[in-house]
């Protein structure tokens, strides 16, 4: 048989591997609590599923456009000025299979082989991978405390300096993924005008955006026209499973887009579209959600530190406390799998989301429900007294 | 704005600007026929449907296994013992998010940037849009009527020979879009039999299986442990939108391709796997669906050469007419803008499945409701003689 790829050698998602662990024990009759996926426990909106209940009536489910159905896109783009103030022509918003697909079209649209693209550090691993198997150079900038836990033109310079390269894309979340990092107007503007200015395409990853409990949120949509943003309906909207999510474009990349998503994905499921408009105006039942999980954010950030489990970053948005477990390992892998087969609370080993200083840090979701959050607390505080 | 990338450069997926042009008009109040995609008008088996509604009680739908659910893999397993005869482990069974992901998943996996990969002309247009997009090179080698519609060790040998290159991986479509040869067990061996021999990964498209009207349908894993398979449930089982298919690995690579799709897909659409668990079984309302393919196949099979439109191939199976219009025309794409604006019937330009010999041929899908197959057949016939 013919060798593998290469490229295609590439890390794997250990939070998706501590999930399917997770899953096998659950079946098993365990009793586990997943605190490793950055899934809400919530069901999708009630709207969104009396509008797929409708949907299945006639049940004649197909490829829509490319780039999504007409009317999701437009209300997305209502959506943008209720929310933010901000004007989107619908014909720029491309709705994908989730942010995945739109992660694997901006890299596709934007970059060719050997490009390099800066991604923070700690920061989301499908990142990283997703930039490897697609033959693109990826430059880990350290996001620590010393630069607010996000990207910026300093540390952006600095680290493309040490490296000897040019850079030809920066990809930032706002809130962060894992460390919770509210990146603010004027901290967002910078950077985007020093992408602008050095020609360097600047994608916002807005996905965890609704879910902000200090600081401001802003889209990059208002603070430049170049940027490329990407979000998804699978975190405020908690519809991970539907597969479905959207971009905005600059006006001039949209028909390159939409040639590539033509080919690499059709469309993103119907079913999961007509259910993803009706959810945009759910706000009532979502901020109810979003309540939960301050309160879940609350339980943490009293228990971890009391634990020994000490805050790496801010936790001011999303839904991850990420955690410092040096006092108990280096080797946050075996951590997490001991910890799932000793107490049955699933959390994801720091190697994920940063290669250099995840061995010592451990990522809690804490988007589950509360009750779970109060007892999954409790488990880990008796684990790490005998350990 | 920096540049946008030339790897990203591909043409379009014709077919789905059609599409696009079809919905607008139909919206716009015309009467359109759609027989430009490959796509059934019956909805998913009413067994899909119901699994669906009753996933909706709950609505507490996320990620599932990168690989897909264990209950779906299992009964894929069984379906190729009862289908077929063959034993296939479910461990080897990936669930994907359409065969497009297998397709993306497959290229990753399996090559890297320059490789070579054959597929036939004319063929289905995305493998050449992708193949592109992920920087690895085309080789399109003529299936015609010399060597009976489909790919030989011998039309390969000679066209690498003559490309000065060595094949890296072959692709073939059985049943065949648009051609709709159906590739025998014997030739299907005898193709496999020399990839193996010669480290040339073999990628065996089974996704148009169960609509076969002629000849005999194979399955790769009948003829060679080494071939990647990819199957859908958008053709057979009518689930286009549904946007859910799957592959079945060599045993060796199933880790390689599931931590690319942790974080290039993170898992299919939960509520789709569960519905495609539901379809597989729904073989007496999927047959019937097939019967009435099998008349719109006999109507198209009278029609089209009677108003001037000889078929360019079998159509032993899946559901297209590829069909020569060089009497007409030497511009596909005029053509079919021109046939949807005047007589609103929808097809696809053969310059999306054939960039040499496509600007004299169109295809006819033929998976809509039969009385549009007669109702298309009479406006374009009227057409053609005014023409």
């Amino acid at each position: 048989m013919a060798d593998l790829s290469k490229r295609g050698n590439v890390e794997p998602f250990h939070a998706m591997d501590v999930l399917a662990e997770a899953i096998r024990r659950r079946a098993a009759g365990h009793p586990v609590i997943s605190m490793a996926v950055g899934q809400p426990s919530h069901p999708a909106p009630k709207a969104a599923l009396a509008a797929s209940r409708a949907a299945l009536e006639h049940g004649r489910l197909g490829y829509t456009d490319a780039l999504g159905m007409l009317s999701l896109r437009q209300a997305l783009s209502a959506h943008y000025q209720s929310r933010y103030g901000v004007s989107v022509d619908p014909q720029r918003i491309a709705v994908t299979t989730g942010s995945s697909a739109g992660f694997n079209l901006a890299f596709l649209a934007l970059f060719d082989q050997g490009d390099w693209v800066a991604i923070a550090r700690p920061g989301y691993p499908a990142y990283r991978n997703i930039l490897k198997a697609l033959g693109l150079n990826v430059l880990e900038v350290a996001a620590d405390a010393a630069s607010g836990y996000t990207l910026t033109p300093d540390n952006l310079e600095a680290a493309a300096r040490d490296a000897g390269i040019r850079l030809n894309g920066v990809l930032l979340a706002s809130p962060a993924n894992p460390t919770g990092t509210v990146t603010g107007a004027a901290a967002l503007k910078a950077l985007a005008d020093y992408c602008s200015a050095n020609a360097i395409h600047f994608i916002s990853d807005e996905i965890y955006h609704g879910l902000t409990y200090a600081g401001e949120e802003t889209t990059a949509l208002s603070v430049t026209g170049d940027a490329i943003i990407i979000n998804s309906f699978s975190k405020y909207y908690c519809m991970t499973g539907w597969r479905v999510g959207w971009m905005v474009l600059p006006e001039t990349m949209v028909r390159s887009f939409e040639r590539i998503a033509q080919s690499l994905y059709i469309s993103a499921p119907e079913l999961s579209q007509i259910a993803a408009e009706a959810a945009l105006g759910e706000t009532e039942e979502l901020e109810q959600v979003k309540a939960s999980y301050r309160r879940n954010r609350e339980i943490l950030l009293e228990a971890l530190p009391r634990i020994g489990l000490n805050l790496a970053s801010p936790m001011d948005g999303a839904f991850y406390a990420y955690a410092d477990v040096s006092r108990f390992t280096n080797d946050s892998m075996a951590f997490a799998r001991r910890m799932l087969s000793e107490t049955n609370v699933a959390a994801t080993p720091g190697i994920d989301f940063d290669p250099i200083d995840g061995h010592h840090t451990m990522r809690f979701s804490y988007a589950g429900a509360t009750a779970d959050m109060v007892e999954a607390m409790a488990r880990v505080e008796n684990w790490l007294k005998v350990l």
